[in-house]
């Protein structure tokens, strides 16, 4: 099965929690929006008056003729048939809940420079977003931060995944939080990192995965950039 | 099997996607943070140390010892026991995409009136919530509501559900988020409703379920309230 990503092609943004995955099942897929003629087919699927089951926005996977759209959506299909999910319906459900709860921090992060609307530019938001990344840093990524180290420590099979024994697709996209993070807020992560060693290891551990290490150091990987999640803009990270 | 729900005992808020589905299946459940010392016991499963699966926040659903979290993820299950979901892989993707992107909508909603910061009140961004709002309600709201439309318009089985031919789950949060904009924009609700006929009469469907119906006339359904997700502002609603 060759599957078909679609997502915007000049970003990592929510579609790198999908490449992440496909990248560790060693799938063979195509980046579609990447290849010449891909951006104009993407907006096709997505507009296209044919097609029975559209997609709000990308991401969104092409898998025969099954189109999969929501990021966490994706990776509960491909967790299930790839062994990056638990086989157990509680297994699964707590594994689903937790990339749920990663997708509602991403969501944070995004609105931490576009705290009013997306579809103004950061400049015309900009007093905003300070208020927000303030309150983000403070409360949320703490909160958030917190709570996956919570959930590593009380992990029965050890401490080094958010689920059972095993790798899992939420572990792939928390090692893509704490790669965002870092970037988007450099200050702020170097005092919170210290305080949530088990995130950091999974964040570790996934990069050395031999598959995502080759990825992260391919061309195939994206720069994190400022039109991405996560952004860097001095003035929103933490200052003390 | 008796479900115990749990989720803030004075507002709707994302706990209602889940009562919703608990009553249109006559399951026997209780609302567990409004019976007496409730919200203590539901403090305790969010915080307690002996919980090995902790949600990051309500509502959640206890099935005897399974805490599930995650309202997308609490009907996923639910439809998978009690028929409110497709029994085929491809049905249950789609109905499960369509209603991350419900929880999407509902963010957004959130976000018209706390756009700086939940732990704020609504007085002190009341400014940056105005701007927010019309954004939402120019761009956003419509974007939703079309999507919805067209989903409607497209499913073969028939206009009348968003997936195949009987009720899912996201037909019940459908019903919910157009009560929900009629009672926070009642002024835009009356200029988008007349555009999106199919969306206004799921919502007149799922009302016109005798256990819906039952519920929403008796104590078990909260009042829309200024807690909530979906809050009245005067200022707010469009006025054109």
């Amino acid at each position: 099965m060759r599957y078909e990503l679609y997502y915007w092609a000049g970003i990592q943004g929510r579609g790198e929690f999908v490449r992440l995955a496909l990248e560790d099942i060693g799938a063979e897929y195509v980046d579609a929006a990447r290849e010449p003629g891909g951006e104009a087919r993407m907006l096709r699927l997505l507009d296209g008056e044919l097609v029975q089951h559209p997609p709000f926005a990308p991401p969104f996977l092409k898998s025969g003729n099954l189109l999969v759209a929501q990021t966490a959506n994706i990776l509960a299909y491909l967790g299930a048939h790839h062994g990056l999910a638990p086989d157990d319906e509680a297994g699964r459900l707590w594994a689903h809940q937790l990339q749920l709860t990663i997708a509602d921090l991403v969501d944070e992060v995004h609105d931490t420079h576009h705290p009013i609307a997306s579809s103004l530019y950061y400049e015309d938001q900009h007093q905003e977003a300070r208020a927000r990344a303030a309150d983000f840093l403070k409360s949320r990524a703490p909160k958030y931060l917190g709570y996956f180290e919570k959930v590593l420590a009380r992990n029965k099979a050890g401490d080094g995944h958010l689920v059972g024994a095993q790798l899992t697709y939420p572990d792939l996209s928390l090692f893509q939080v704490v790669a965002g993070l870092r970037y988007a807020f450099p200050h702020a992560m170097a005092q919170l990192e210290p305080k949530h060693p088990r995130v950091v290891s999974v964040h570790d551990r996934v990069v050395a995965r031999p598959r995502i290490a080759a990825y992260v150091a391919s061309p195939r990987r994206i720069a994190f950039n400022q039109h991405g999640i996560f952004r860097h803009y001095q003035e929103l990270d933490s200052k003390d």
